[in-house]
């Protein structure tokens, strides 16, 4: 599995994904699972994955080569969209696409997944973040819940719930997406480091921070820690 | 949906769970999903439900009308069986039963389903806490997991991976179950109170403490506080 989550607040956007892949509980191997389109100054755009990596992976190239396309226009690269709403139906689409693609070629009898987190701003636009379903179909972060999260979802998101607002800064709002990914590698397997951070600030249209979080990183290990101890401090002193 | 935990301690074994049930999301009922069968002193055994409520109901029916029959022996009441582990069979094998009744009238071209938490202890037997499996298979707690789950049981484990071992005071696990379940109605609607809350002491073979914890309960309200305010606290002195 996966867990990823993306924050949109007031100050920008933060995501954060976790890197596990498995192919059955004995293939398990790390692939990125963040990915960015961007133009710096005009247009930033960051894509979350979680789901099959073959549709996953596919999409992300097909949507790669049509940026890349030298005949690329407004229709077909996502660099060129007008607004990030037609980004998000443009990631959609290829999606589904690429969805109904590797089902037929599969013959599962079931159909492949994956959802996906598109976030993102171009200038003179806002800054927007949807969760695309695997039909290609979308739902949007909005002030009352400025929060998507995939994969993995629910270890994580009791802390999410009680600490993240729209206008939480993005200094707590990467503690918070930490320790929602602390809450979740603890509890569930398949989801593993390392991880990747990235930031992006408000009307930059460009990546501002991106961090890979190895398994030994040190301040990654202290913050857990802290939090845990935190955690226990605080059960310790609670009435029953 | 629901979400029903057990603990099986040194000391004893605390069981709790929420007491909603819904057919769709607009047909929001309450039931009770804690049960048990006691001959107080000789025997005492609790069991939590979650799944369909048709087969919940029907499996407690039946096992109680076994217990009730005058010519209930230890093949047929759970309350005669001579071991916890005989008792972990005998409701597997009536909840395989009763699902397979269920889903043969219905027709539903998909299995109705359920899952338990059956805990308890006989005089001279061990304390033993089993998870049921639809099929009538189980698993059991040991000293490495003392905890078991049903239901909605994601977001509710973290809590539980960090302070529960086996060695846990009764009432420490009474503060975590309740944490627990805390954050869980928190994250999902389709939880909700009252809560149901026993303890079992060990080697006394009756329910020791038993508790019905109301929507407006303030004890209940005041730790759900307290504990917010901890982990908001615990989250603002921690260094990124």
């Amino acid at each position: 599995m996966t867990y990823c989550v993306g924050l949109l607040l007031k100050e920008g956007i933060v995501l954060l994904s976790d890197t596990r892949t498995n192919a059955g509980l004995d293939n398990i191997s790390t692939y990125r699972k963040m990915f960015f389109f961007e133009d710096p100054g005009e247009r930033v755009i960051g894509i979350l994955t979680a789901g099959s990596l073959s549709v996953t992976q596919t999409t992300l190239a097909r949507l790669r080569e049509l940026c890349d396309d030298p005949n690329a226009d407004e229709t077909t690269s996502i660099l060129k969209a007008p607004t990030m709403l037609k980004v998000a139906d443009m990631v959609g689409s290829m999606l589904s696409r690429v969805r109904a693609d590797v089902t037929d070629k599969t013959q599962m009898g079931q159909w492949a997944s994956a959802t996906m987190i598109v976030a993102g701003q171009r200038k003179g636009g806002e800054m927007r973040m949807f969760l695309i379903y695997p039909e290609g179909n979308y739902i949007e972060a909005t002030p009352d819940t400025p929060f998507l999260q995939i994969g993995e979802h629910k270890y994580g998101k009791p802390i999410l719930d009680r600490v993240v607002t729209t206008e939480t800064s993005l200094k707590d709002a990467q503690k918070a997406v930490l320790l929602s990914m602390d809450s979740t590698l603890r509890s569930n397997l398949s989801v593993g480091m390392p991880l990747d951070l990235a930031v992006i600030k408000r009307d930059q249209c460009r990546v501002a921070e991106r961090r890979r979080i190895e398994a030994g990183d040190e301040s990654f290990r202290a913050m857990s820690e802290a939090w845990s101890n935190a955690l226990r401090d605080g059960f310790s002193q609670i009435e029953l």
